[in-house]
């Protein structure tokens, strides 16, 4: 414990003005500070802008940030003197594009400079410019007379990884759409850019079909108190937009299905019992063609109603028990020459389901076991790694990428798995290029997500456990690789942790501890 | 995951009308059930009541458990009817006594019966009352088409151990005055009648002394935020009260003590680096006269300040280092004749502690160390056996209750240890009379406590790591220990946890799955 209390000690004497995740390079003043003042202070496009006034992202983004800057309680009461130099953070974007996505290749690298001369944030897009605000709202600091100050900064910063996501599983437990969208804002602060919707599963499916309403009304928990209506998910995936956040939706097949059959009759395997239907149902239907015109004209909505270039079709842990048992099922994999390799019949399968979703033009991510079982995929195809005990998921990696393949990095990072101390630590400490392989090989890996899955995760506790846990990945792949002082970054995810207190995020301590600004639970 | 699967598929059948913790006898029918009406039900005292109207804790038991029936969005819209025996719970106590405190010695014991002809609650205390209130509510259930009912019932209940605690540690993390009597209500629900508030340790003393105010507003984390008044303190035991809850402050010493430093100079005894004081310092120094002065002031306090009859006195984890690097302790060993026997000088210490505390007319408990290091206590001391690692505590309990004293048993029970899955269950299975000895020495195991020791908890946790998995901890000592059937409690503790949303207590869930009330988060 000894270390520990150390490192308390250097959190109470922190500097004024600690980021998370740590920006590529932040030169910072170590003293004195312009004065910020919410009676004068206001964000502004520079003329030299490609985008100004009436863009819905940074709009947005302004009235935010100015919110964040200047929380109830926390104004700063002085009075404004017009000669001051922080009365405004100039914007400047070099290209236009208000109202489009983010996506996998849109730039979010930003410059901020706080001089004595002007404050300046400059972005290639709007994405950067979201990511600057983010960082020069962490770095406004309040002095012992309650006065707020920025010092004197320059800040270059860029991500190490393009896809930096955050899967939350809405199957195993629904969650309230209020606490998407408050951990959307979560993830805004930590820089996170991909929501992994992980929207339904063998538990539930709480996804209103406007093409299949009954999967919702029969395969929900309950079909108009827990589910997304139409209007939910643009109502997530707009708020999302906003925060430069793509989302990424999952439909995974061909198991964790169980769900979809009391809403589509025929789409899962009848299971037997020797001779007999057992009466209950295992995966998708590989057999038959009903489940290929009803895959087409499902993902047919999908497809629309999630703009993101990119939807996850899982793929993971398909049983063969139940296929194995279905005499139909063996008859087909008799006629197409299958053996006894039911991996082929789930390649069959997902072969098809892959064309399908191609010709709606959209690619797609899947979960390691696709590739595991060489189903043949496109090349542009995400394969998403997350197996912790099937070797080790370095080998994995050097596998996917060695087959040419983009890899997405999750094995270490399941936040749902839970233990005593401080455990984001070894989350923080994950190298994802430390495998086997060449340049070219690392190139291909464009990030990880954390995953919180449901089992055990819902509205009562998501908040806590996420963050500031969830921070720890954020970092990772935002952050040079060389960022790796776990003293100095219990330092400033601590600090960032009071941060999140003080916007009202319910992110759980790292160690004992306290906040100027604790959490306003009641 | 199988064996969880068919849990949660039985916890969707279940029962209406589960109660947690499991009564010692609970008769009821299956079906049918008698009408509970919001516009006509009440609780009323019965005419052989010794206690009416203006009892304090029923007529305030009262309105709480009405408002628990009758939640906002659940009241039963239906007409009354006067002829309906669903109207009124008759409420009938035989001991006179309202406005006092409950003890180690009070009865909770109460029979419930709802009958065509009547419902009726008796027991020998306000405090059996309580509990057989709290078991009424769950009673209630609600049919498919939202009528409240109650189905004919007979209960006969009592606890298997009248030391049945929670313990609260508010000085690795301050917890805010709301936080503890929501643990209350919570614990209530539970029937906990013991609340054991570890009030100061080594990282900050909340507690406001009137007699040494230095105290807090030295040693707190902030002497104004971060402070227990004297009201706060005066609230919590009276809503403790209010709900048969017993307040059982703990002040350790003399390790855990840094905080008691700063606003009490001398006390601490100063650490030497060879031949010089380092400048931190160790336990509380025992060597001084001025050391026990304080005590016997401080105790003073304490002592009234807290109506109950024991005092937590601590004794744990104490570190020797410091006292045996000291010069002047040393010395003090050697002209005490204690060698090189540290333990020796520890018992010193808490031989005179004890014996100002008992001049107070207070009981005490103490932690193990205290009994394990030999320390002469007084007959009527409870050991609370808390150690994991040194041998079993199994074999801990039976060297306690050999030498005649009575045993308290949170070794299992440290919640704040978490792990991923449903850790509820370890907890429930623990049986504390299981270690070797006579019938008299079990008979001196008086209870038990859950303890949430703060190092990774504080408001933004604290609730959803605690329940339901407390509740766990609570049956145990509740119920019968013929009560271990863990697929019953799983459904039981479920429906308990789904009722607990309703109340507002945000309680994590034990799996995959859903209430018809969710928590509301926002």
């Amino acid at each position: 414990m000894a270390g520990l209390r150390c490192a308390l000690l250097s959190l109470l004497a922190a500097a004024a003005a600690a980021v998370w995740p740590q920006p590529q390079s932040l030169l910072q003043a170590a003293q004195g500070g312009c004065r910020l003042r919410a009676g004068s202070f206001r964000f502004g496009y520079a003329d030299s802008s490609a985008v100004g006034p009436g863009c819905s992202v940074l709009d947005e983004a302004f009235r935010r940030y100015w919110a964040l800057l200047f929380l109830p309680g926390l104004e700063d009461a002085g009075n404004a003197h017009s000669e001051d130099p922080c009365n405004e953070l100039l914007v400047s974007v070099t290209e236009p594009g208000c109202d489009g996505y983010p996506s996998l290749d849109s730039s979010e690298s930003y410059k901020l400079t706080v001089s004595d001369a002007q404050m300046l944030l400059t972005a290639q897009t709007v994405w950067g410019a979201l990511r600057g605000l983010e960082t020069f709202s962490q770095l406004a600091w309040r002095d012992d007379d309650g006065v707020f100050r920025i010092n004197k900064t320059d800040v270059v910063d860029f991500p190490r990884f393009p896809h930096r996501g955050l899967l939350l599983d809405t199957s195993r437990h629904y969650l309230p759409l209020r606490a998407i969208l408050e951990t959307l804002d979560a993830m805004a602060y930590n820089k996170f850019n991909v929501f992994h919707w992980h929207i339904v599963d063998d538990p539930s499916f709480p996804y209103e079909s406007v093409t299949f309403p009954d999967l919702s009304q029969k395969g929900a928990f309950h079909p108009t108190t827990h589910v997304y209506t139409a209007r939910d998910v643009k109502t997530v995936i707009e708020y999302a937009r906003l925060r430069g956040i793509r989302v990424i939706s999952e439909f995974d097949t061909p198991g964790h299905t169980l769900s979809w059959g009391p809403g589509i009759p025929g789409l899962l395997t009848p299971c037997y019992a020797g001779p007999n239907p057992s009466g209950s149902y295992g995966p998708v239907n590989p057999i038959l063609n009903t489940t290929y015109e009803f895959m087409a004209k499902f993902f047919a909505e999908v497809s629309s109603v999630f703009p993101d270039f990119y939807i996850h079709l899982g793929g993971d842990e398909v049983d063969f028990t139940c296929w194995k048992s279905n005499p139909d099922v063996q008859a087909f994999m008799q006629k197409m020459g299958f053996g006894e390799d039911y991996t082929k019949l789930e390649s069959f399968y997902i072969q098809r389901l892959l064309d399908i979703v191609s010709s709606y033009n959209k690619g797609y991510a899947v979960w390691q076991e696709v590739f595991d079982n060489g189903v043949k995929v496109k090349p542009d195809t995400l394969i998403h790694v997350w197996r912790e005990n099937a070797g080790t998921y370095q080998a994995e990696m050097a596998r996917v990428t060695k087959a040419g393949y983009r890899a997405l990095l999750s094995a270490p990072w399941y936040l749902n798995h839970i233990s005593y101390g401080q455990d984001w630590m070894a989350v923080h400490q994950v190298e994802p290029l430390a495998f086997e392989g060449s340049p070219e090989q690392k190139k291909l890996v464009i990030g990880g997500e954390a995953c919180m899955w449901g089992e055990y995760v819902d509205v009562t506790n998501l908040t806590p456990r996420l963050w500031p846990r969830a921070g720890a990945v954020a970092e990772r792949l935002w952050s040079n690789a060389t960022v790796r002082d776990l003293q100095d970054a219990y330092r400033r995810l601590g600090d960032f942790r009071c941060t999140l207190l003080r916007r009202g995020i319910r992110a759980e301590p790292l160690f004992t501890g306290y906040c100027d600004y604790e959490y306003n639970a009641f």
